[in-house]
C-alpha cells in the first residue's frame, strides 16, 4: 500500500507539474541554453505571449526555471532551468521517443511528401 | 526547423494524450497485469467512476489500452496494455522517479514515520 501511495504521489505531481499544454516544449527549448522571451515564443508555435508568460512564472514558482535579467541597454532578460529542471528531461526525451514512434508521422517521410508537393 | 517542428509535434501530441489527470496512474497500474474496473479505482485514490470510465474510454480509442469482456456468471471485463501501451511505461517510469526525488517526501522516510506514530 505504501508502494502505491508513493507511486500515486509522485507520478500525479510530476503530471500536474509538466502535464499542461506548453510545459514540456518550453522545458524543452531551455535544454539547449538560456533562452528570451522571443526564443520561446518561436519554440512553441501558436502559444499566446500571455500563455508562455504564465508557464513561466508556474516554472519559477515551482523551482523549474531561473529568471536573469542583465543590466544592459537595452535590457537583456534571459530564462534558464535550474537543476531541478534538468532533472525534468529524461521526462521529455522519453515523451519525445513514443510521440516520434507512435503520434506523428516518420520524420523520414515528411520531407519527401513535401518535395512531392512542389 | 523541421526538427523543430518534429520535436512540437512529438511532445505536444504526447502531452496531450497522457497529460491529462489519473491517465499515468491508470497506465501504471495496467502495466503489472490485466485489471477490473474497482481494482483501477483503488490504484487512483480518490477518482470517481465517471471519470475513470472516461479514462478509459479516451485510452481505448487511443489505442492504448484494450478492454476484454469473458462471459462468466457473472460477467467478468478486464483492461489490459496494448503493444502500443506498453510504451508509455518509460514516460511513466521517468515521471515517477522524478517525482520522488524532487517532488514527494522520500520514501525511506515514510514507513520510520509511521513505525513511530505506533
Amino acid at each position: 500500500m505504501n508502494d502505491v501511495h508513493d507511486m500515486s504521489c509522485s507520478v500525479a505531481a510530476t503530471a500536474e507539474l509538466i502535464g499542461s499544454k506548453w510545459t514540456p516544449l518550453i522545458v524543452h527549448d531551455l535544454s539547449e541554453g538560456p533562452r528570451r522571451f522571443t526564443q520561446l515564443e518561436h519554440a512553441c508555435p501558436g502559444i499566446s505571449p500571455r500563455t508562455l508568460s504564465e508557464r513561466l512564472h508556474m516554472l519559477q514558482e515551482e523551482g523549474i526555471v531561473i529568471r536573469r535579467s542583465y543590466p544592459e541597454s537595452p535590457p537583456r532578460v534571459e530564462y534558464e532551468l535550474t537543476v531541478k529542471g534538468r532533472a525534468v528531461l529524461p521526462i521529455i526525451n522519453a515523451m519525445r521517443r513514443f510521440g516520434r514512434s507512435w503520434l506523428v508521422a516518420a520524420p523520414a517521410e515528411a520531407p519527401v511528401a513535401a518535395a512531392a508537393r512542389h
